[in-house]
């Protein structure tokens, strides 16, 4: 599968199949985040891969009782161990960082048949609670990962391109 | 190109050809950013594509001085115009949003033979400034776009995958 083609495939996947993920496909979407580029190559990412069901229901209430993050096989609970690095422009690196790593794995899942969903409501101290993480990490989000049980592709609803582009000077919108 | 073999291939260019982008490629690379996902699909990004030579030299001082910069032809200014939603987990949203859809620019970027790479050392009033870009939009990256100088592969020096993969609970490392 070419780049764009997942890109323009990958959707929100919120209701997971039964079957298992391979270990071998899990080991090549964990290396998609591995090979992900960050500032100074602090490589901050670290990921939690969580596959026992009481757990994952434990993550589920963790996760204000959205269910279908449970109903996959396996969560990637996706933090960083970070000093809190600031890049000179004045944003933390850690959040950007964690995300190119977890969209690595997105396009690769999609590439591999499998689904994900990005997942920003949770209770972060809940989910410590849950999976043992110190309280000094971070958890940035959560990536429930699994077979799509409808894998039809969908129409995604985006603004147009040039809502989103502007050319040589801020002023300069449209094509 | 597979999504496996351009995360591998992918590598910060840090030195550019005089050959000019060409605009249906160009369009690509924007058509990745606008197809991301994003917290309650804010689409929040908005990019800035520059080309002017003057403008490219003035980004290379408001970065520090970072000459390729300004080597490549195109320079995307990515922003965010934001109203600063937190998600549940308390993070900001626009920061690991505006991530994705760069992520998406720099992997089709590198399908299509092109090189960029993420530059964080910016001073952002230098860059509003120089673009014309409103206070109230937040500057998260600037991204080089152009044809490699030289396109031969970089091995990647990155932690080992067990150094960043924790199993069922964070205690549990290693394979």
């Amino acid at each position: 599968m070419t780049v764009q083609e997942a890109i323009t495939t990958r959707k929100s996947v919120r209701s997971f199949s039964d079957r298992a993920v391979e270990r071998e496909k899990l080991d090549q979407v964990l290396e998609a985040a591995r090979m992900a580029p960050s500032a100074r190559n602090l490589q901050e990412w670290r990921i939690l891969v969580v596959r026992d069901s009481a757990a994952r229901g434990a993550l589920v209430e963790a996760a204000g009782g959205q269910g279908f993050v449970g109903q996959a096989p396996v969560i990637l609970v996706c933090c960083a161990e970070t000093n809190h690095h600031l890049m000179h422009c004045g944003l933390k690196s850690y959040p950007i960082d964690v995300a190119i790593a977890i969209d690595h794995m997105t396009l690769v899942a999609t590439e591999l048949g499998l689904g994900t969903c990005w997942i920003g409501k949770f209770d972060p101290e809940a989910v410590r609670t849950v999976c043992g993480i110190p309280e000094e990490i971070e958890v940035v989000q959560l990536l429930p990962l699994g077979y799509p049980a409808d894998p039809a592709p969908v129409s995604k609803s985006r603004k147009a391109l040039d809502e989103i582009v502007h050319w040589e000077r801020w002023e300069n919108t449209g094509r």
